[in-house]
């Protein structure tokens, strides 16, 4: 029985602290958050203590922490819960400095703690799929891979502002997914973007519309494209072209109802948004976490992958401000 | 290069035409129509003589008739066709009543000559595929097959009047589709049936919405469903079931686009009617018909095939209008 | 918050008791079963006691039953609970016999206790959201229902011999299906049926095909078919059919995954029995009773519910049996 | 009647011969070809004349030329049928050299005479009807645009050596359907590739898999890829994104039979390659141009079409060989 604990009590550690409650081999023992009313609603609701971070990290009954604070606390938490030979959820991004990324490897590797980055779509149950028959070599090998994101709608332009750009805040969910489905470490990065939902979003500096291309060594191809607008649902899509042929995962819709009238065949919007749609990636996410540490087995998406993905963000970054290639 | 005269230069006489000029192997000698204007339009249009049904049948370069005119002429037609020697193409149903149909067999049997009834659904592509999948043994012995056909809009209530009846008229193709894929002949028949789309049909004593179930020797199953109308496009559909799975035919929708709004996902509706939908499929059943016809072999379907999807449609009307289960 | 009493900790008692942990409103008090082992694990996992079936529905902090113990033990059970003022959720069939269950109207009325009948398919996701356009009149009056369903694989046929036979075992779902979604109570029951899938089923004078065909006093029609058998998982499909266009809810995949090669585009299977694609709808009729007992609502599906799908059973089986159509 | 004289009796030639044959408002009075059996067999297939291109172009009876000779004939055609005031229909690429076209559209424009570029996928029902909701407005203003072109095998790597590379050869199409979908000009163009579905299509210095992004003035985005691979059928679709919505057209399968057994649901792969998925495009194509030269009014897509689509073939050529990003 792992003991947990959850560092961040707003929407993103609800989830998991919904997931562990699931879980017969792992128990929330403390709860943490900035915001009293935060940690206590949440420490009611699964029957664990309210404590400070810094007495949640160091409790002995604690054996791993579950980060999901704001993204400029990940690097103090880290550091503290790898010190304390705990095992680490971070969610993603682990820093938006790659210099501050690879501080948190060393302390991490030096700890010999187990370490997993939360990217959650590699869980979801249709990727997944997907990734398994790709590795089972069903298509041969993959020369082209495509991945659609599209939000409902766009975050305010509060948020915007201190995001990193999109390029690092919502494109790095599939900088990660390119690295997991190509096999194959990114070469060059090529990236375009505009300001067209929100002009607001252009005046704070980032774009909402983005599209990227990127090239391995052996000359694999993969397509990107992001929006911060879909007004059907959120629009999460893969599709992947090998040698013997494709393998495209579709949206989640809300139900499988069809209704047929003058103007067609209409089926209903993709799932709202991502605690709809990620909502078995979460708890599979979480259970192999807590598996990969009860284990002793590392946790995948390592702390490396957090790394490679933010890299990406930073190279596409440039590669859109400068409008140049930019080569890894 | 068969020499082809057509008997009835209205809608379906037309689209047989149509077809014939598409083949190598065939062309059109001479039409007849009981409306000069007819005729002489679609002669002009196939480069093919006006004629009397008489002289056309008695013409030496003729070889095979399509007749095309209203059921009740189908009669004496056939008897002249088959005492001429001409192979004999005959639009569904060969006639209301079976015991003229036993006649139109005894002299066509007596003649030697070549017979197929226009059972157009035979040759869609889609059911076609769904036919040879099923004889390739790819779902194992059939268990239930399911059969659904929907027009766009009823016809007007003088033509069901004279029309025989929804069970005659419309759902005959139904039956010999059931036969087609059931591979047993039947032995017993359920059938209910409403005027609910339009009382007036009600009135004139027949049904717009019907259902019936049909079962063999072996214990095979098939439900078969009418309607007068569907606001979506004609729809035509059959599934089967068998020991190792299922096969579907879906319709044939307008376009492949679809559109993502709010409101869901959309696609187009189904092909209008007939006319659109089974094009291939009369194009592929003259061009069986050509080809059995200088192979020397037995067109498929048959005038027996005629006759049998009859007696289907008579049970089905003394099922419904007396309400009691009919054995075959 | 409602105390419940779990009566039966087989499968179905597990669901229940699952789907009533993640309720905010309602928590197990204690669980019974006849097999000691099987209450202990049970009560373990949701931290309840562990009691007699009699002591259970006595105890004064259980408000309401869940009876999910063998059909025969219904009537019992629910005559005791009545009789202490519970409220009553019984799983499907309430009884085998429709003077049986009369009987547990009497007592149930008599007593005024809140009364739901386990019909789950009511609450699936998909058919919910079917029933609510329907009544939403966005495809106007109602005038074809087609339900299937088909069981991955047949149970045991020491389970057939005293299942009550298909009709009344499994069809029992799609006649209250039928009955929702009608609005119409129904008027002739025909029925065809065959042991097409394993001999030894007919042997037991069970069928494991079946179809049928429904009528209302308004002339709406309704075709179901039933297979213990179907390889490509469990598929419960309905589709309905208006004055204005079509309603059809299709099965639930395992993932949205597709594969293209050179034999086409593969999708998954269905989800493979009804633990898997009716989870959502087992824990949306547990809310719904839950709701209901604290709202002083009735529950629905009702007890009458429960009697009117039976007396659609025993017209189904009689209509099978003795080869004719039956009024009810 | 518009009198056509068909320059080039190959596959193409016999495509458009096939279309204007079945138009009421044309007909073919003579074929050329430089290998006289071509010409004679399409010339007795069609009942035209037979005549060398010189004599054809200077025919008083031929109103409008269909150039479908190799790509390097164009040039000469097109000045000559322009100087004897034929209207001309002319297959793409205009030419490999944009001078070369640029010298065309000279003589074209001091003639008078109507000219239409072959970009025959405008006319595909399917591409139609989505540039039709476009133009209506029904997704708003575009922001995003994806296209994808996949043959089902790469030609021989004797046609690569002359095609003029990938991105001039197959591209060029999806080149004019991002500027017939974005409805502005393109400024910036990124384009990358590889030689991956076979490596002597690498040797010969092209590629057979890329990926291009395009921009305009107003930061729309359109993401092309490309390969000469695709197991599954000829794969062909289109997706726009707008401000509110989402349009895709997806693939026309071989037919609508889906098959369904332990291993899922299996549809039938994509129609094979142009001749069937554009079947319905060519005729579009050929009756659009017949009715413009009859009323008058200019064919589209124009000459100038054939020479923007080349600029941004030679532009993604220059991309993806200098490794840089190209402005128009």
């Amino acid at each position: 029985m792992l003991g947990i604990g959850i560092l961040g009590c707003g929407r993103i550690g609800q989830v998991h602290a919904k997931s562990i409650r699931t879980l017969e081999t792992a128990r929330i023992i403390a709860v943490a958050d900035a915001v009293p009313e935060a940690a206590a609603r949440l420490a009611t609701h699964c029957q664990a203590r309210v404590e400070t971070a810094h007495d949640l990290i160091a409790a002995k009954d604690v054996d791993a922490v579950v980060i999901c604070t704001p993204t400029d606390t990940h690097f103090e938490l880290i550091h503290s819960a790898a010190k304390a030979g705990k095992a680490i959820f971070c969610e993603k991004p682990v820093d938006l400095s790659t210099d501050r990324i690879k501080d948190c490897i060393k302390v991490v590797e030096s700890a010999g703690v187990p370490f997993m980055t939360g990217f959650n779509r590699r869980f979801d149950p249709n990727f997944a799929a997907l990734r398994a028959r790709l590795t089972a070599g069903e298509i041969a090998d993959v020369e082209l891979v495509m991945i659609l994101s599209r939000d409902p709608a766009p975050p305010p332009v509060s948020y915007i502002k201190s995001s990193g750009g999109l390029f690092r805040d919502m494109m790095i969910h599939d900088f990660d997914m390119a690295r997991f489905l190509l096999g194959e470490e990114i070469e060059t990065v090529h990236a375009v973007g505009s300001a067209l939902v929100d002009p607001e979003i252009g005046l704070a500096g980032d774009v909402d519309t983005a599209a990227v291309m990127l090239t391995t060594g052996s000359g694999k191809i993969c397509q990107i494209s992001n929006s911060r607008r879909a007004t059907y649902g959120y629009d999460q899509r893969i599709e992947v072209h090998g040698a013997r042929g494709m393998l495209r995962a579709e949206n989640q819709l809300e139900h499988t109802l069809e209704i047929a009238t003058e103007t067609g065949f209409r089926r209903a919007p993709a799932q709202h948004f991502f605690l709809e749609r990620y909502a078995g990636a979460y708890l599979a996410e979480m259970s192999a976490f807590v598996s990969a540490v009860e284990n002793g087995s590392a946790p995948k998406p390592s702390i490396q992958d957090g790394l490679h993905a933010q890299i990406l963000a930073d190279a596409a970054t440039v590669a859109h401000t400068d409008k140049r290639i930019v080569k890894i």
